[in-house]
């Protein structure tokens, strides 16, 4: 397929980014090309949008970036033969190399090569996407575009979460961003008997509710650590999930953490964090877990069925839309910390 | 205490049993006296009360049965520290040794040495019951006594369920007794994303789907193995609870299992089954768990916040309450399957 | 590469098989050829060669069979990028296809669409073999031929022995075959306390105990049960692996299993098996697991390790080395249960 | 069993420790009274021989220290019913509360009101020890009386190392004291393929060495996270043991750990560390392990069988025996870092 799209282009290397009309991607043997129908905007994209220190020292301008879409097959690669024209995919973003110590073992998510598509490579901000057929995944008919977009980051939240036991355990949920909303809500599901959300932005601990929390502590109004002891008669959380990346939420969630819970660290604090090791991960048992991406491609199918089986409803989350050619709105509704998950519809 | 009081007494070695006045049972210094508010009739206590070949090589009378329960402690003995007059209590009804290799290593449901309460011992089908304290739990004061009474087989609703990853997975519930509903609740309420209820009794069924069955079987009606796989695409199903004890439904159990799935067996069958553990269990890496009592006490924990967080609503399946003179009704209820759970109340 | 090479060939539906010469076969894009430097009988292959029932319906001659090897690359396909000539390989022998929700998972060893290399395909006892090169493990250098030859059964022993813990533990195994005597290897090499063999035939007694068996058991001169019993003091086994297939032998393991013990079979009855689930299984919570294959590639590292490491030794079950044109003598001596593991040198 | 015994006494809130003549302790019903065969020295006495910080804010003296020991119960409680005269023990030093939500879920060693023998309580530096029977471990009679009495540190060691796989797996141990020399000779003999052992101290890895380290690293020489990597083609380590306590030492851990790694830490640094989380657990998918105490009572099985059926040969740790009265000259070692294990002998 040849000719020209719509994109949003991270045109150079500084503030802000540009729509641009740009060359429909051709297809390598592998590949398939995927017509965009919803595409939604990452805390990562945030960052690349907004340059700071990581996307200078990481992305290459020009680009078009993004990386959470669902869409449709419009073209398929000579090579490709379990994917065909006309499926419904989305795509995990994590590109692995296959031969590592880690791919060997079946650990993808922490390929020692690991590149990441709409960062290292061309992304989906557009109106199509070229994308190795492995990296695929086949989305049941009926799930909408909006839906199926943020799978990837939903994915996050149940590696996250479901990272070990939560029936009948209390569970925080520390940075109520989309993902931790989303947490919210597969924590709810998995059976979690306590789920406590905490962040100190009132707009974000409603949606929080919505998402089934049991409590939501608004660090700014209360005490997170004395407020979750005193929610689980002084003896703390069995499991922590950590979203928030700040040093003193996380300080926090070791404090909050019962004798022989779970941390489970998602966020990526942008410097080193002074942690007690001797009384809050060893006298107590602790364990902490660091997470990152998604286990591929169990925790899409976890994901895939949560969502489709109605187990796990993030409509709430779905805060905003807009036309791809709006995406400036978007970007400015995320700086403000305005909304939940921003999609746009090329 | 002394005193006498109303007691169901398996009172001679045949079927039926009498309510009789007897004694108010002395306490030794490590237990307590408990004032029963609500007791529950299990399978296992119609099995003495219709004395079949089981009961018959164990059993004892003439002595009280029963052992789900819960009730007030209205005295204690003199080395009962941790308890005190007035706890409203259940109590697991595995009495174990303490000093096996399980008991050693934390795994007391399946001491060397078990004896079982009611079975073994004097029972709780009576306005009194003297129980160590070690094997009490304490219930929420706001938890209704008929439910906190059926905790017990609960717990092997939620040990058989929980005994391995269930959130969005496929899960079959062959044979829906009330353990087999429980287990139906579990299921759901820990995020499975499909719960499939099989049985041969409508009345059942009909439960199965107040207790949040995606899907039900009447196994009199279609094929499980066929339906089974036609509700999972081919594939067959994550993890099957086995309940039923019937040969013919636990081969059909192994044959609707995925490769690498789960199968977890609470049932007693009364015969040697036959298994193809060539094409079964071997090349299709099952792993099956055979699953008995309740973890001590962790899964007392697990059910206590399940049911007082609401996760689990066992409403539906307690069908039927009768005053504890009037225990005929529920054994013949019982016995013709057309109840759930049946209480009793001193 | 083109031209001819000798092969042994399955040339009919019957018992036997032939010394051929064939096309050396042509590699297809994602394959490499290899020239096999060491290649070894499996127990399949003997089946095979008699012609079994499992044989006729399962192979069609005329074939080269043959699927355990070590060797060198001499050519490589276009699309092999992570290979190069010279490389020192052995193969993983099931070709899966990598779109099941096994394969999906990272279970790709009980990929639903199995086939495997010498069965499904052409094998290795030949001087080459075409392959496709994801199923490639890298040798270091210096790993004897016919040891790397071997790795693929030792990883069905490594993949049953190490599926739980054994330091520590006393573990049982049943069936002292090649496989069966490499499990008593890694299950001493892995901190078992106690390793008892147990078999009818006294010359691989012998070699359990120079693999390290603490105990080796003659089951045809006194009762497994009761002898393990007797050695772990009453409780039974922590772990018993049934590597021998025999409804008898198994039904002992699943005797002698301690409660809470875990059951890994390998083996391969022919016929279903009775057990007796209630007693053996559920009121001992015993664990049992069906193993097929090797974790891909996760047993093949700890394959590698345990033997480039020098913590497991082989070289006692390694008791034969023919020619390739010999391979009549090794079939025989496995017929009758003469050796342990015979290596064929091309 | 009355009359006086000799004791080691913290006398003084200050440095320094006496022999004194104290009176033998009378048992309650629940305890047995030990005649003490061998008594450790362990770390923690260290700390309160010297009187550091630790110490100042937590022991009572005048009291009887220490609590590694074995020796023969010479006089049982009323109340004790599966310990008796004459045998041959060792204990658990955690004193545990029984009703927390730790010991009901059968975490005991992290049990939220564990005091400690021989810091909280009297302890074992003396003729006579008296201790609660459920506290106790019986040694097989056989079991050398100096290996017998250090089982409780073994323990710490044991339960570092099998907290996860370890079988064909590279293991580092950074430190490495009596606790860490043992953590050694566990993983070699749970079937680690590369064990490295980390220290400062020359005359520690020696002994290292002779515990079965592949590699030893001398801190002081070569660098540990470029040797280490050197060591494992670049990768990293599989697990770590940290039990230096040393910021930077544990720093080093969490660089040489490969993505997806186990970082156990039993050790107890001084003041919080800080740990680039982003870098060195999150990105990499790393698990950390606070590691305290022994499971009660898995771990001392597993110590038992490693020590009794001579898997692990702690020879080489126990460096130094001296009477109970020359105690100071133990001490004394300790401080100069010249010793493995010293034990007394009363």
């Amino acid at each position: 397929m040849s000719g020209s799209m719509k994109a949003i282009v991270k045109h150079h290397r500084g503030p802000g980014a540009e729509l641009q009309e740009v060359s429909i991607p051709a297809i390598r043997e592998d590949e398939v090309l995927i017509r965009v129908k919803a595409t939604s905007i990452c805390g990562t994209d945030l960052h690349i949008y907004n340059w700071d220190n990581w996307s200078a020292s990481r992305v290459h301008p020009p680009y078009v970036f993004g990386h959470e879409f669902s869409g449709e097959i419009v073209e398929i690669g000579d090579n490709v033969s379990n994917f065909q024209t006309g499926d419904y995919v989305s795509a995990e973003t994590h590109l692995i190399c296959g031969h590592c110590p880690q791919c060997l073992t079946g650990q993808y998510h922490i390929c020692e090569n690991t590149r990441i598509i709409g960062v290292d490579t061309q992304g989906c901000f557009a109106e199509y996407v070229a994308l190795p057929a492995s990296n695929l995944w086949l989305n049941p008919k009926d799930l909408p575009t909006d839906i199926a977009s943020i799978q990837e980051p939903m994915g996050n939240a149940v590696h996250t979460v479901l990272n070990g036991d939560v029936a009948g355990k209390s569970v925080a949920i520390i940075g109520c961003g989309p993902i931790g909303l989303m947490a919210v809500g597969v924590a709810k599901s998995a059976g979690a008997s306590q789920v406590i959300a905490i962040d100190l932005n009132p707009y974000r601990l409603k949606i929080a509710e919505e998402m089934g929390a049991t409590s939501t502590i608004d660090a700014g109004v209360s005490h997170p650590v004395e407020e979750a002891k005193k929610l689980t008669n002084g003896h703390g959380l069995d499991v922590v999930c950590e979203m928030s990346g700040h040093p003193v939420a996380m300080d926090q969630g070791f404090k909050m953490i019962t004798n022989g819970g779970r941390v489970s660290i998602l966020s990526l604090p942008t410097t080193p964090v002074t942690i007690d090791v001797t009384n809050d991960i060893v006298f107590k048992g602790v364990h902490v877990q660091g997470i990152t991406g998604r286990k591929m491609y169990e925790t899409w199918q976890q994901v895939s069925r949560l969502l489709h089986s109605g187990r796990v409803d993030v409509k709430p989350i779905i805060t905003h839309h807009f036309k791809l050619e709006d995406f400036e709105k978007g970007f400015q509704l995320m700086n403000e910390g305005k909304c939940g998950k921003v999609v746009l519809h090329p």
